[in-house]
């Protein structure tokens, strides 16, 4: 059950109303792989630069994640930094400096080019196509993007779209890449192009698997406070993935438990700044929160009376 | 199980992507009466003008529905006319024309002064607290209001809400009165002022309610056709008190399967122009939903595995 994660390695900087953070963690793979870890190993693919602290993933090595994927080069680690506004339900990018991650070509190591489980974070669609032919068909591929590449790159995301098992996008990003504004038709136009599954991420609103016959909606998890919505969606990635890994079935009834326990991850990602709360995470936790999310949506048919 | 609404009867005027429909039926108690018809007797107190056509409302004397506390008075009837945008989710008033319903003072028939379960329609808080003093208490007092009362009689609103069990009203309405942002404290915010619940409507993201112990989420249901979204939520309150009044129970089970309940009326009421769908919809039908709805968001605790 060994995942392979292809992604951003960052350091965020990032203001939300409850405080700002300087340098924190960030990145896809990053939030993927602190998530993921506590189903399966996981190797990471990506690349920091010389600035990089890189004692600072050990405690995704503690939790069996396998670095070695990891290029350090020289010159400027990906930096981003951003403002959050009153509700968190928009953000300003303030800048993106991409320093080696401008010029990053995912090398796969020979170990991992058959892993099972394959999960391409939101980069550059003709770079998660180089991936794809680095490695042995996997099981599963999972894919992210984002408006930018549906916009300026679309014909390589089409073209990747037919080699990919789901899509994981944000409402928004569904509509645009789609033409379609309402979710279904979005999702069954993208299915059409490739795709058996797709995710839609509708941020506090919840999320929505779509498969061949499936509709699946998890809510969002009723929080009293979100401090930091950054990498939700990949903590979210990395919970479904990581547990379809871990249990290696994709049934219908298993994919719903999958998209409930990436909802578990998302929603413990927001509660403090970058990484910190996936850190000290305890696999526990993530079991009750699940529980609290089958109490949030559980009811019995009804009773018909009178 | 006797219920008794208070609220508008009205004829809309609506545009949306798909058509125009003129003076169709509308209003507060007539899309709850509609709703709740399916259930229990419902007994409807409102008001309309010489011009409305009764006869109309022939459908709702057929499901049951007692139209003896509704008034016609000399003057035009209370006429709305709107536009919703392309994707259905914000609306501009062209007018409102009160014609009778401005002098509208609810009298509540004797024979149903004792009626065990009450809706108070969105209308202005002074007369729904009078609506409470022409009534024995009944069992449960539900009520809606709107962004108007709630910047205009705000006072008389608070002076309503110590005396109602559970609070209806939208997201957006829910920040407003508390002045908080974050849902989980709105609710528990207007919890505090009196009603033991609240029940938050999200639109397409669908409904929660908040009880002392209990959240419950469920989630819009997914239609590829939002036709027109005028009076879904009074169908949700309609399905959500019409249910509780028929099972007669306020057990947690039995509130969650309420709101699933709601959602479902309210999910079809969006289907064609104004009442027109639930006119014809048939009580096998809503049961189909709701198994849907379970079906949307069912899911078996983790398997432990590894």
């Amino acid at each position: 059950m060994s995942l392979l994660v292809v992604g951003s390695v960052a350091l965020d900087t990032i203001e939300t109303p409850f405080g700002r953070a300087e340098d924190t963690l960030g990145g896809s793979a990053t939030f993927f792989s602190a998530a993921a870890s506590f189903f399966c190993k996981v190797h990471l693919v990506g690349v920091v630069g010389h600035d990089f602290p890189v004692a600072d993933l050990s405690f995704l090595e503690a939790r069996h994640v396998d670095l070695s994927g990891l290029e350090q080069r020289p010159g400027e680690s990906f930096r981003w930094s951003g403002v959050y506004n009153f509700d968190l339900n928009s953000r300003e990018t303030l800048e993106t400096r991409l320093g080696v991650f401008a010029e990053f070509r995912p090398k796969i190591p020979d170990s991992v080019r058959d892993a099972r489980w394959l999960f391409l974070g939101n980069i550059d669609p003709v770079l998660q196509l180089d991936v794809l032919r680095q490695v042995n068909r996997p099981e599963l591929v999972v894919c992210d993007t984002m408006n930018y590449w549906i916009e300026s790159k679309r014909d390589d995301l089409l073209r990747l779209l037919e080699r990919v098992d789901v899509l994981m996008v944000n409402d928004s990003e569904a509509r645009e890449l789609s033409g379609e504004y309402n979710l279904l038709k979005a999702a069954r136009w993208i299915q059409a192009r490739g795709p058996g599954m797709v995710v839609v991420k509708k941020g506090e609103h919840g999320a929505m698997l779509f498969t061949g016959e499936l509709i699946f909606y998890a809510p969002g998890f009723p929080l009293e406070e979100v401090f930091d919505p950054t990498g939700a969606g990949d903590a979210f990635a990395g919970g479904f993935v990581g547990y379809l890994a871990r249990t290696e079935s994709m049934t219908p009834d298993n994919l719903r438990r999958a998209v409930v326990t990436g909802s578990a991850l998302g929603s413990f990602a927001v509660e403090r700044f970058g990484v910190e709360r996936l850190r000290e995470l305890t696999r526990a936790e993530i079991y009750d929160r699940v529980t609290r999310f089958r109490e949030l949506t559980a009811f019995e048919q009804l009773v018909e009376t009178g």
